[in-house]
């Protein structure tokens, strides 16, 4: 197994990559493809002591920015380390691509290189939502602000599959993100994805309410990609909020001091509990290859992550599966 | 000023309607209107030994409860205490109309016994949203889940205008809730709305991200009604977790519970700083008469405040001011 990773998407992307690389396969049975600068690269494995021969570099002059145009670049910037990898991954040299880069441009590489699964409608950007006991998959969260019923069933049975395959859910439960519980509420898309989901080949649950986002009542929730933005950045931005004001109140006297200090250790578990760099990156479902957009503020640990859930992703044949299941609908 | 409250909403509806009034009238210029059973509300009003002559009750048999179709029960319980409240205010009796019931059945009194402002395709339900540093106002939050262009526009107009007159903010800016914030972002309706809004006369601010929405960036927040809900509702069900996940951490050991202890007042005064309560309800924008929604949990204070805003509603003429401006678009 040869997972490629795109070196040159966020800030520290080289140093995060490098360091995950050299303890996923360290760690894991398989061999890392690491794309981008090379002496940029040598220097961190070197950083790393990395002296064995699991990892390659494959040189890239080039790099995709956060601000480029994704459609654009991904036809023009055929030296980047984005589109190599993606090149590396059709032409079936590795087995999944990682990249921390422009989401956007992730999404037109996935489409228009590696071209979506017969009978997939939209390619969609899943994220796993960490919940009060564990997790949750979320999908879309972004690539299709516009969505038709078919496209949400078509991600229900994606999130489905991925849940059981890669998240190790046993028959996962299927929500769908609603403004109340009952069947017959909702806009006109969602009262029509309801009847859509209840006759497919899923553990449908119903419809959720946003308050229960939060609770992991389901193990996979479904909305249109403007909603699932909405969820996850308003999730990062009340997480914000909450930790800087939660600050701020504990430096106001003396004695709070202390007290935050005595609660040093629970505040940093709090902390850890919604923590991304422990729940790998964001599976791109509905095209024909493994692809993972990772944080752009990955760490080394978030990188060793989304490749451990890249191998996950291919052993688990996701990909067949989703092929199988779309076909009888 | 006379005010009339609905006094049958929630559970403890009687006894917090009751002691908001009588709070109210000592606090405040006005009168107030209590419908309901008479006899449990004049119980609840010699609880708090209120002998005045400022609030006066209106016998009402029957209810309008949460779980009633909110249509049917406009149109047949014409007995309960929503629909007399109703009648009242459409015929001029009272100023304004304060439920803590059935907000299904709120809209659809509005609608049908109050009726629309002319030029006004849909009612919303605003909501006042505390963020880092104060509040902003959020519309639509549930009332219209499939929206056109036009209305967002009109919510715009409507939400510019409460903020100004009721929540004095002078120039409020608004904006539209987006998945990104440059111009060209968003799904269908909203890059319509964007040219709307950006040819109103407002101050009109552009995207804002979901991101964005606790830091109070803007002073009117605009959406559809199902991303108002998915807001709203994911801002409660976030809050929940993390206050209750906190309190659990903090029990963990011996040290932690002592420096809970320490921080109780920091504690409270965080928790304050999220409480409805002290923002009054949400004012159903785009009916002829003032109303508003308190919370189906409303204690005193919180009716008391939902009367004040009342009180400055109908004083700030904000009705007039939406038929004036809608008329120019």
């Amino acid at each position: 197994m040869r997972i490629i990773v795109d070196a040159m998407g966020g800030d520290n992307s080289i140093q995060a990559t490098a360091l995950g690389s050299v303890e996923a396969v360290e760690e894991l049975d398989l061999e890392v493809t690491l794309i981008g600068k090379k002496d940029l690269i040598e220097k961190e494995l070197n950083k790393n002591n990395y002296t064995g021969n699991k990892i390659e570099i494959i040189h890239a002059e080039d790099i995709i920015l956060n601000e480029d145009s994704p459609t654009l670049s991904i036809r023009r910037k055929k030296n980047s380390s984005m589109v190599i990898g993606f090149n590396k991954l059709k032409e079936g040299y590795g087995d999944a691509f990682i990249s921390t880069g422009n989401t956007g441009a992730l999404l037109a590489g996935g489409l228009f290189i590696i071209k979506r699964i017969e009978g997939i409608d939209r390619a969609a950007i899943s994220s796993v939502y960490p919940t009060r006991d564990g997790m949750t998959l979320l999908l879309d969260m972004g690539a299709n602000v516009d969505c038709k019923p078919e496209y949400l069933q078509q991600f229900a049975i994606m999130g489905s599959i991925y849940s059981e395959k890669v998240l190790g859910v046993k028959s996962p439960s299927v929500g769908l993100v609603n403004v109340g519980t009952e069947k017959e509420k909702g806009n006109i898309l969602i009262k029509e994805a309801y009847e859509l989901l209840a006759n497919s080949n899923i553990n449908f649950y119903g419809n959720i309410e946003a308050r229960d986002v939060p609770e992991g009542i389901v193990d996979v929730m479904v909305c249109d990609g403007f909603v699932g933005n909405v969820i996850l950045k308003l999730t990062e931005g009340l997480a914000n909020l909450f930790f800087s004001t939660l600050k701020e109140e504990f430096k106001k006297s003396f004695s709070s001091k202390i007290g935050a200090l005595m609660l040093k250790p629970q505040l940093k578990s709090f902390k850890e509990r919604f923590d991304y760099r422990e729940y790998g990156g964001a599976p791109l479902l509905g095209v024909r290859k493994p692809i993972i957009k990772a944080h752009g503020s990955s760490d080394g640990l978030a990188i060793k992550n989304a490749i451990k859930q890249a191998k996950i992703f291919t052993e688990g044949k996701v990909i067949d599966r989703i092929e199988e299941d779309v076909k009888k609908i």
